[in-house]
C-alpha cells in the first residue's frame, strides 16, 4: 500500500484519532474501538476473536516450544520491513530454531502517547501480513500507552507456541565432532539496513534488511528425513556469538572458512568504512544448520531450494577441542580466534 | 530483603555495573553475565538453564490456554508489590480466567539505560519469588535495552501457557439469566495503591495493592466440582468494564447491588477525595466467577476458605435483558446504568 492508502485504510479514523492517546490503553470505550476495529480485524482469526483473557486451543500429545522476543529496532522502519513484520519474523524464526512448527502468537504493543494512528496501522498491517505468509495465527495481545517521553513511537513483544514432533531433538547438545555448519545465506543485511535508515547514510545501493520468516527450509529440511543435530538463528550478535555460544555449550570447538560465508559486496563495502565486521552484525532470516557430515550435501540442497535460503553455503565444521574456541580460517589461509563482543556494535537492531 | 541486603547480594557487583548500559542488551559478554548472573540464577528452572531460542516442556492431549500482557506501571515499586510481581500475577490470573492451570511464564524486559542495577536485581527477585509462590516457572526470556530518556525504567511483557481439562468451558457465551455473579473481594485498592505511591498522597492509613496470585480459589472451584460459567478478573477498567463486556458478549443484562460489593473505608474515602469511583478502578488480585445460583451458596464458601478471596460476596445477577446493559441498585434503591468509560482514570496503573 501506498502512504496515501494507508491514511485512507487506516480503521481508526484519523480526522478524529490522528494520534494514540493515553485512553487507547485504559481498557476503555477508546482501547475497545481500537482492538475491534485494527488488532482483530487485521489479525482476524476465530481464537483472538473470542475475546477471552487468552486463547484456547487444542493440543496433540508431544512436545511444546514456547519464546519470546521484545521489539525496540529503530527506526520502526526500513529497508525491508518494519517492527511489525520484525516481530513476527523474530518469533517463528526461534520457534523453527527449537525443531517446532510455529502455531500462535501473542502480540504486546507499548505505545508512546502521541503515535500517529497511521504509523501504528502500517506496522499492524506489517504484522498481520507476516503472520499470514509464515501460517501462524496473532490470538492473544494487550495494548499498553505510555506518556510521551517515556517510549520511543512502538515496542512489540511477540510470544509464541508451536509443536515439536516426538523424537525431534535439536539443540548444542546434539552437535559432535565432524558435524558440518551450514550457514543459510549472505550476513549482515539486517543490521546495515537499520544502520543505513537511522543515519540515512547514502550507501551506493541501498541495502534491504533480510528479514523473513525462515520456516519453510527448516521444515524441509526435517520432512527430507535429514539428521539435524542443531538450529540457530543468527539475531543479535550475529554468526560469531551464536557459534560461539555454541561451541561453549556443546564444550566442542568450531572452526569456519572465511571465504565460505557469503557477504555481499555492498555490505562488505559499507561495513568497511564504517568499521564493523559483517560476522558480528545482525541478521532476521539467516540462521545456521550443524549437521552430520553424512546429511551434510543433501541438507544443501534442501536449503538452496527456497528463495530465504538460496544462497547457503558449508561454511564451517565442528570440532573435538579445544572446547569453547570458534576459530575462522581467513581467505589468506591465516587462523585466529572469534570471540564474543562485550556488547553489541549496533543497539537498537530488532 | 532490606534495601541494604539487596546492594549485598545483587548478583551483578553493583561497584562495576551500578546502572544497566545499552551493551546489557547487546547480545555480548555482558548480556550473557546478566542472563546467568541474575535472570538464570533467580528463576532456576531447568527448561529455561537449558538456553534455547525457546523453552520446550511436554504437553498431554487436551486443551492450552495462551496469554500475554505488558506492565508499564508508574512508579516501579508501590505499597503491596512492584512491577516483577505485578507481571507474575497478572499473566497467572488471566490464565486461571480461562480455566487453565497456569504452567509457564515468559518475561521480556525492555530496559532504559541507567536504570539501576540494583532497582532491576529487586524486580527480578519479586518476579521469581511470586512465580515460586503461584507454582509457574518462567521458562523462555528476552531482554532489551533501549537508550536513556526512551523508557521509563522497565517495561516487563510476560506471556504465559496452562492446561485446560477437557470439558472445561467458561467464558461469557457459557453465562445464563438467572446466574449470580461472585465478587472475590473489596475493590480498589491496587488502582490506589498506585495512585497513593505516585502522588505521595497521604492517605489516612497506607493503601496496600491488591496484587496476588488467585490460582488457589479458582482451582478449589473446579476441584469441589461446581459449575463455573465465567471467569473475569477486574484489571483495567474495574469491575464496570469487565460487567460491561461480559454483558455485551452474552447479550444479557447484569444488575449489580451497591450495598454488596465490598469496598474499604479507607478506599472509599480516598476515591471521594480523589473523585474517582471504585467501581471503575483496578484490581490485580480480584475477579468475579459467574455461576448458576445453585451452586452460588456453595462457591461462596470455597472463595471464603482462601486468604486473597477471603472477602468475597454474591454481588449481583445475570438477567435475560435489555442485551448488554449494566445496573446498579445503589444502597438507597435508585437504579442506575454503568457504562465504560471512554479511557481510564488513572493510566498506567499495570
Amino acid at each position: 500500500m501506498e502512504t496515501q492508502d494507508f491514511q485512507l485504510q487506516c480503521p481508526i479514523p484519523i480526522s478524529e484519532y490522528p494520534q494514540v492517546l493515553m485512553a487507547h490503553g485504559g481498557g476503555g470505550r477508546l482501547m475497545n474501538q481500537l482492538l475491534e476495529k485494527m488488532f482483530l480485524a487485521e489479525f482476524d482469526n476465530e481464537l483472538l476473536g473470542a475475546r477471552h483473557d487468552g486463547a484456547r486451543f487444542p493440543v496433540a500429545e508431544g512436545e511444546m516450544a514456547f519464546t519470546t522476543d521484545s521489539f525496540v529496532v529503530k527506526p520502526l522502519f526500513f529497508p525491508g520491513g518494519n517492527i511489525g513484520s520484525l516481530a513476527v519474523h523474530g518469533t517463528v524464526n526461534d520457534l523453527s530454531m527449537c525443531g517446532a512448527r510455529p502455531l500462535y502468537l501473542s502480540a504486546g504493543f507499548i505505545l508512546e502517547e502521541g503515535l500517529a494512528m497511521e504509523t501504528l496501522w502500517q506496522i499492524v498491517h506489517a504484522m498481520g501480513e507476516a503472520a499470514r505468509e509464515a501460517g501462524v495465527q496473532i490470538v492473544t495481545g494487550d495494548t499498553k500507552v505510555v506518556d510521551r517521553g517515556k517510549g520511543d513511537g512502538v515496542f512489540i513483544n511477540t510470544a509464541g507456541v508451536g509443536l515439536v514432533p516426538s523424537g525431534r531433538n535439536v539443540g548444542p547438545d546434539q552437535v559432535q565432532a565432524g558435524d558440518v555448519i551450514l550457514v543459510s545465506g549472505d550476513l549482515g543485511r539486517h543490521g546495515m539496513a537499520i544502520l543505513g535508515a537511522r543515519q540515512a547514510l547514502a550507501f551506493e545501493s541501498a541495502i534491504e534488511s533480510d528479514s523473513a520468516s525462515v520456516i519453510e527450509p527448516v521444515q524441509a529440511l526435517f520432512e527430507a528425513g535429514l539428521e539435524v543435530h542443531c538450529l540457530r538463528d543468527l539475531t543479535r550478535g550475529g554468526l560469531t556469538s551464536a557459534m560461539v555460544e555454541i561451541a561453549r555449550d556443546a564444550s566442542l570447538a568450531i572452526e569456519l572458512e572465511e571465504a565460505k560465508v557469503p557477504v555481499r559486496d555492498d555490505v562488505r563495502a559499507a561495513c568497511e568504512i564504517l568499521g564493523l565486521d559483517p560476522f558480528y552484525v545482525a541478521n532476521e532470516g539467516r540462521f545456521c544448520a550443524i549437521v552430520p557430515e553424512a546429511a551434510a550435501d543433501q541438507a544443501l540442497e534442501v536449503l538452496k531450494s527456497f528463495e530465504v535460503s538460496a544462497g547457503a553455503t558449508a561454511a564451517g565444521r565442528v570440532q573435538s577441542g579445544p572446547a569453547g574456541v570458534v576459530s575462522l580460517r581467513t581467505a589468506i589461509g591465516a587462523r585466529r580466534i572469534l570471540d564474543m563482543l562485550s556488547g553489541e556494535q549496533l543497539p537498537r537492531i530488532c
